[in-house]
This record gives structure tokens, C-alpha cells and sequence, in this order.
């Protein structure tokens, strides 16, 4: 065990600016007491024991790339950095799954997959960590093709409160769909922490297209861009990312990735397939794009490339960032019905614009869902202010639109007061009983998801 | 209200079947002491708070086309026919989703559709109620390319024990993503009426593909088959249907619908797609299916032949019955990783020779999950010993395996033992404190998916 403990840059950020907003508990970068490095499950599962025994907080660890303060020890306690268990744990090819061990990350895994002619395709950008993945159910650019993690992940190993050790589907188990009573792994992943420690995850892997090509679009406006990846959907075509950047977020890019992309609505896109069907998807989404009044697109083929372009598209948190030297930033992550995405960008931009705000705007628009990368200065309260009322409003806004104030990131620290509107009472009550059922005192993950948290 | 009850033909015949295992009681049809006829959601909590306060058993009903002896009353007390609820709410073509009232089914909701360009796929042959398919995880032929209710529903409308209501995605919401919380839906998903009733369901719709096409082929055994769905998967064809049926169950086919394929080993396929991608997928398919000795392919290109084809599929149960006139029928449910499924259906087939049982095998193959469909005399004690030592079997080979013993039907009255060994204590004691703190009276379904029911 070391007592060290590094604050992440991220989540320093994210703690940060839910610092910023009407919840005044327990923002700021709070260390744990502890930090523990344990090299197995049977040392997960005494330490949390020990943890039990004393009452003493658990606040699990993956790679610190989450963005709602999640790993912040906000009531002390004992931080279970899992970063030394990475094996990468039965493999099998043939039947499309693997099951990880929580320190192997996305990258890893895939480097480890490279020779096997499969991959994993949830990517959140960050090299996440597969079981912090699975902790708040992340998801990502390809996941208008391949699903979120819940979709992905099919059994999970989780040491309980107690220390007790349990496998969401059963020791062992892949069938790839099963209706064996509760569904416990999905009620694992997305539970940030709040009710056990992933100790290992079965994941479903994809065999790696024949052929794979990106390419770049740029729009006359933001509805234009909208409605072309909505009718790209109506269409069927499967495609594999169609990600959004407004002027404000493209012009950041350029500048940070030396890129030379037209300073317009954009998006991003990428097609998986055989070489035929390739040819279709981007003939169809083509005609799309120009009936839109799109460019040309340009073309990312070769791997190099396309990895470029991808590259640049990851960087945008720090091409954010880029745009104001010395400030931090933070995420919002609304998601909402497809058809309101035009409404709701406009409204938001226009929004940026009256109250001179910086956030520049990515998105998974495919799925609905879009990030603001709010850039801040830290000590300028009166502006931190302005962007804490921006988000509540943006969040309000996805709220009256049928959708959700956080699509991908978790409800962590900063979005607790949304998710009781997002809810509603009974809602939060049946989510506050199955907490209490699992984790009687309220020693997994402190003061998350939920607000109130003594037992 | 009225206080008559339907024992529907094929519930009754489930739980006919699991009456003839090793647990003993109340496995006959045992119909509920009242059976009431909501209209409306209020009507339906109003009534579950009479229920509550009176502490009366609620048994919910669909339409009765569960296999696992789901409907039962074990306890008595009320059932609530969900028919009379019979509106599809809130179609939305643009964001592909659409919400129904329980008494819609399947068929109902795709003739509602049929005009908007627009399908829900998931298709588990029975005309089943869309809430009841929530409620027992369904999925059926065209899981393999479109998911399981898992992966479908987006959000619930659930009355809980006591009367109050839950909107697990929180009210009106429909986001294709989201992160917000625990994952309630997928916790009601599943879950067989024993955690609440589901008035509304919202679930995710499909373009209709502008071309489909399905094939029959026949191969010299049981491992070239399954061979074939494996490469077929593998090489990444998009295939909506993969259908095997063994020698026994096409013989029976033939006969049931007047077709007269060859007696062997079969493959019913059917691909979803642009004319151009079809063109692509049936010949990797072809390719693959003769590379491993099947025939050519047998076209069904016009919807009228499609049609038939598939009806002569869904109505293998009846197919089945028909082999042994005065029989009754119960179904397995196994699911294994693909590449065990060779192994386990023919060491099943050889199990049934052994045992002189008749038991023709039809399975969703592309998902690693098949049925034998047993049909056997109920007049004869021996046989049905026979039947359930056979089932106990398959099902511990499909454990031994890392699979399931319930694939799609779920667990009900007949395989709450088998799921104490999928699962092992710790799972069981969770799924248990679940039931417990969402239903602490054990109103809700009584006696289903979990052994114990005394609170
Ligand atoms: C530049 C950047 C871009 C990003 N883009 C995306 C994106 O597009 N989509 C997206 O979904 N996310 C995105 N994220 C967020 C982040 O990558 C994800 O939330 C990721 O899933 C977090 O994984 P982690 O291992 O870093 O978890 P951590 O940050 O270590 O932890 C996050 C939460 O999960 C819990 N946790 C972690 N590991 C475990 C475990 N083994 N058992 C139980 N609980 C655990 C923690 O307690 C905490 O509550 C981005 C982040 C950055 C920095
Ligand atoms: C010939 C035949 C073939 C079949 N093939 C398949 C197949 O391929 N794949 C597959 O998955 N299934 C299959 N089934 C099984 C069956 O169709 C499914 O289990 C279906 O989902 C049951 O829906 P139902 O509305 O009939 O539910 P019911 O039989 O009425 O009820 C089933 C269970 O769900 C509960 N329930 C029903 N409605 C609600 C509600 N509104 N709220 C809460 N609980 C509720 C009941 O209490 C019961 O426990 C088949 C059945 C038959 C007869």
C-alpha cells in the first residue's frame, strides 16, 4: 500500500467546476486518506473487508479520466487504485468476448487484440480504463454503431461493501444473451462506484472491418449538418462515427492539430464495411451531405491519416483548452431525441454568444448527444458563475426536450440536484433503496449519484 | 372487474411440464382468484394499492404466451389482464421510438406502422404482448442482428407493489442514450412481473430495409451447420435471421406446412439490407455455406414466400405437437458461447436417442441459444421422468459450458433451482435483497424467478 495519491488533471477540472455550482459540500480535489494498490480480486476483496470492518469509505480508481469528480474522496476514506491488476484474462476468438481485469485499458486491450483480427470498439477518447468504462457507462464516438457499454459488457466480477465477491451473470459465464433473473450487469455498469468494485469485465468484441475510411464535411449551418446525420440514419446507413464540431470547436482544432479545416458547422465521419459496401454508405451519405448544401468530402483512407484525423478530433478537449492559456475547463453532456438536436444547439450557441461564454461544441450527434467545452478562468468568479447558470439552463433545456442531462459522463458530483428533476421522487427513491440494499453504510463511493448519503 | 380466467394453451402447457420436475409445489394451473381488467394506469396503481393494503398476490398478464409457467397464480390472488390497455402513445418516426400501452403486441404495433417506413424487430414467433416481451427479456428470430427487449426498451412505465408509480428513465424521457443514474429500466426488463407492472414501454424502432431475402439450406450434419453460422458471424455479414433446425424438427415442418425440404440438418437465413449489400452478404454466405457442404441456397425473394417460410418457422411448436397427437410440448432454452454449440447439439441429440425421447431441436443458432421442443405423453409418469432428467441435463451441459440455462423464456416456476447454480449464492442473495426492497411483502408475482418467497 502507498499513501500517495495523484489528482489527475481531469478530474481535478471536472471536481472543480462542480465546485462552481449550487452544491457547496465537498468539491474542490479531496484526497483520500489512503490509496491501496491491490493485485487481485481475494486483495480487493480482504481490504474491503478491513474497510467494512472500520467503516471507512471505498472510492475505486481506474485511470482518473472521468469528468464529473467521481473518484474525489469527498467523505476521506480509502482510494482502491486498480491499476496493477491488468491482465488481460480468456480470450476467445472464436466466440467474440474477453474478460479484463481493471487496469487494462482500451488502447491496451487493443494492442493486445491487434494479431486476433478483433477489436473493441467503445471509445471515449481518453485511454479509459475497461472497468471504469463499465463504472459509468461510457461510451463515445463509435457507439452509434456498436452500442454503449451497456450493451458491450456481459458479466462482470464485483467485490461488494462487504467484501463479498459476486459475477453479475453467473462465475464464469458468456452466452452471448441470457434472461437468467435480474439483470445485475447493467445494474453494475453505470453505477460509478456507488455499489462494488469491478474486478473484472467480460466484454464482447467486434471482428475488425475489411475496410474502414473517414471523411470530413463542412456546412453551411448547424441544421444543415444535423439534418444530414439524421437522414444518414434514416437511410440505414451503419455508420461507425458521424461526429459534429461547431465553427467555434473546428477553428480550436485547426489551430491545435495544424489542420486547415473551413472555420464552419462540420462533421466527422467514418465508415466500416467491405470494400462494396463502403462504396455504398458513402455514396448515400454523399448525396445526403450535398443535398444539404455539405462540401466535397475530404478523405481519410489510409490509416495514417484517418488516425490524424481522429487524433485531432480526441485533442479537442486540449484544443479547447488551447484557447485560453491558464484557464481549466469542464464538460457539459446533454443528450437528447435526434429531432431536437437542431433546436438545441442553436439555442445553446445563441445562448454561448448572450452571456460571452467559451464552449466550443463537439458531439456524438448520431446518438443525440453533444458536449459544451466550457473554458474558464478559474479565478474569475463572476465568469465561473455565468457558466454554472449556462450548464443548469442547457441541462434544463435537454430536460424539456425528452432527454437526459448526462448522455455518457455519469451524474458523479456536479449533476446529483438534475438527475432528482431528470427523475422525479419515486425514481430517486427506487435508485436510493437499491443503494441502501447494497451498500447498508453508505461506504462505496461517498456523496455520488445520490445526494443524501447517511445511512 | 370479471372473475373469470383464460388458462391460455401454451402456459398451461409450461406449467404442466415444469410440475413433472423435482420442485412440487404449485406447478398446475392455478388460476388467480380474480382476474381485473384495467384501462388505465391510475386504474391499475389503484388497484395495486387494494392489493397492498389487503396484502394480495398480484399475478401481471399479457397475453399468456410466457413458457415458463409465469402467469401462474401459486398463491391465488388477483391477476391483472393488461389487454384493455391496448393504445400505441407517442410515435415519433423521426427519432425511432414509439411508446405502447400493455395490451399492444408485436403484430399489432408493425400493422400500426406498417405506412411509416418503420418496424419493431424483435420477434420472438408468439404474438406476444411488447410489455410482456419487456418483462421477460424476449428476443426470438431476429436477435442477432437487432438485439434482445435488452437492448430495445428505453424506458418503462412501472407500477410498483405499493401502488406507486416509476418512470425508469425518468417521465416522457427517450434519449438513445444515457448515464443518468442506475440503470432501472434494465432492471425491470426481465423481470417476470415480480418487481412491478409495466404499463408503457418505450422501445427503439427500425427502418424497414429497403430489400430482404431468405434462404433455406440444407448440410450433410449438425456441425457443418452450426459451422457455417459461426464463419457467417465471423466474417462479419449483418445477418438478420440465422435459423437451425435439425433433421427431426424439419421432417416435422415438412409435414406441418406442406414443404418438403431434405431431411437434414437445415439453415433458414434471411439478410436485411440495400439490394447492393444484400447481393454481397448472400454470397459470402453462399460461399461459406458450401464450403462446409451445404446445398445451394433455396430462395424466398417475394414477401408471400418469405412469409410462408417464416410461418412454417414460428409454427415449429405446433409442428412438434403434431408428431405425437394427444402430446403435450415444453421447450429448453439453453445458450452457450457459439463455438460450443456443435458439441452441445450433438451430444443433446445423442442424449435424446438414448432416452427414446422426442425432442426435434430448432434454435436461434447466430446467438449461440436453441430449443428442443419435447413432446411428450402426460398421461405417462415415466416418460415425463425421462423429459426432466433429460432437461436437467442439457441444462448442466449448457452450465459446464459457461452458458445459460435460459436463454429467452426466462426462469419462472420451472428453473429457479437451475438458476441457484448459474448464478451461486452471492448472485441469488442479491437478486434476493432486490426483490425484497422493491416488494417486501411479496405481492408482486409471488413464488417466480426466486425460491424462497416468505418475507
Ligand atoms: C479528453 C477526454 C474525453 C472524454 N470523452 C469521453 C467520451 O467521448 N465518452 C465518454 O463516455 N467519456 C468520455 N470521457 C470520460 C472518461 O474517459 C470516462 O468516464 C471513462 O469511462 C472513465 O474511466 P476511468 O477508468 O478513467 O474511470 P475513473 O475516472 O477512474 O473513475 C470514474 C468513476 O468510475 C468509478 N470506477 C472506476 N473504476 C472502477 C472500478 N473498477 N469499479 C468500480 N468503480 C470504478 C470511479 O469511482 C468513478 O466514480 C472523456 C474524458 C476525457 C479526459
Ligand atoms: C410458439 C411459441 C414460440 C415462442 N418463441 C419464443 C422465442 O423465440 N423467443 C422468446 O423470447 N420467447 C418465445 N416464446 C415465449 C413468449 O412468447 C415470450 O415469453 C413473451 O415475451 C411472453 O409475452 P406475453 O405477453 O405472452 O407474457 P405472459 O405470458 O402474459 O407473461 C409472461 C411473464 O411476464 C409477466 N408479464 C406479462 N406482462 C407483464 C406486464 N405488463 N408487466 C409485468 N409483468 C408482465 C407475467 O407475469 C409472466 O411472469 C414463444 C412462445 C410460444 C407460444
Amino acid at each position: 500500500m502507498r499513501s500517495e495519491h495523484r489528482c489527475h488533471r481531469h478530474r481535478t477540472a471536472a471536481n472543480f467546476f462542480a465546485g462552481s455550482g449550487r452544491e457547496h459540500e465537498g468539491f474542490r480535489c479531496r484526497p483520500p486518506d489512503v490509496v491501496v494498490f491491490p493485485r487481485c480480486v481475494e486483495e480487493v476483496s480482504a481490504l474491503a473487508k478491513v474497510c467494512h470492518k472500520h467503516r471507512l469509505p471505498i472510492i475505486p480508481f481506474g485511470t482518473g479520466t472521468g469528468l464529473e469528480g467521481g473518484v474525489g474522496a469527498v467523505k476521506g476514506g480509502v482510494c482502491f487504485s486498480l491499476r496493477n491488476m491488468e491482465q488481460v484474462l480468456d480470450l476467445h476468438p472464436e466466440d467474440f468476448d474477453v474478460t479484463v481485469e481493471p487496469g487494462v485499458t482500451r488502447k491496451a486491450l487493443n494492442a493486445y487484440l491487434r494479431d486476433t483480427g478483433l477489436w473493441f470498439p467503445v471509445d471515449p477518447g481518453a485511454d479509459a480504463s475497461l472497468c471504469g468504462m463499465a463504472a459509468t457507462s461510457a461510451s463515445g464516438t463509435n457507439a452509434v454503431r456498436y452500442g454503449t457499454m451497456r450493451e458491450n459488457v456481459m458479466n462482470l466480477e464485483v467485490v461488494l461493501a462487504d467484501g463479498s465477491i459476486v459475477h453479475t451473470a453467473g462465475k464464469g459465464r458468456r452466452p452471448r444473451k441470457t434472461s437468467a433473473g435480474y439483470n445485475l450487469t447493467n445494474l453494475f455498469v453505470g453505477s460509478e462506484g456507488t455499489l462494488g468494485i469491478i474486478t473484472k469485465t467480460t466484454l464482447r468484441l467486434y471482428g475488425i472491418p475489411e475496410a474502414m475510411v473517414s471523411a470530413v464535411c463542412s456546412f453551411p449551418s448547424v441544421q444543415a449538418a444535423v439534418d444530414s446525420t439524421v437522414q444518414t440514419l434514416q437511410a440505414g446507413v451503419p455508420i461507425a462515427r458521424i461526429e459534429f464540431l461547431d465553427d467555434v470547436m473546428i477553428d480550436a482544432c485547426n489551430r491545435f492539430s495544424s489542420l486547415s479545416y473551413p472555420v464552419t458547422p462540420t462533421l466527422f465521419l467514418e465508415f466500416h464495411g467491405s470494400e462494396q459496401s463502403l462504396e455504398e454508405q458513402v455514396k448515400t451519405a454523399e448525396d445526403i451531405t450535398q443535398s444539404n448544401g455539405g462540401s466535397d468530402f475530404q478523405w481519410a483512407r489510409d490509416t495514417e491519416t484517418r488516425n490524424r484525423l481522429w487524433k485531432a478530433r480526441h485533442d479537442a478537449w486540449y484544443a479547447a483548452l488551447a484557447l485560453r492559456p491558464g484557464c481549466k475547463a469542464y464538460s457539459t453532456d446533454v443528450c437528447v431525441p435526434l429531432s431536437r438536436l437542431p433546436q438545441i444547439i442553436v439555442e445553446t450557441k445563441e445562448d454561448l454568444i448572450e452571456n460571452r461564454l467559451t464552449g466550443p461544441i463537439a458531439g456524438h450527434v448520431g446518438d443525440g448527444n453533444f458536449h459544451c467545452l466550457m473554458v474558464v478562468d478559474p479565478n474569475n468568479p463572476e465568469e465561473m458563475h455565468r457558466v454554472h447558470l449556462f450548464t443548469e439552463r442547457l441541462a434544463r433545456r435537454a430536460l424539456a426536450m425528452d432527454g437526459t442531462c448526462t448522455g455518457e459522463h455519469g451524474v458523479g458530483l456536479g449533476k446529483r440536484a438534475l438527475l432528482c428533476e431528470e427523475m422525479g421522487p419515486v425514481g430517486i427513491q427506487v435508485m436510493r433503496s437499491l443503494k441502501d440494499t447494497l451498500d447498508p453504510n453508505s461506504l462505496m463511493n461517498p456523496g455520488k449519484i445520490l445526494q443524501r448519503e447517511e445511512p
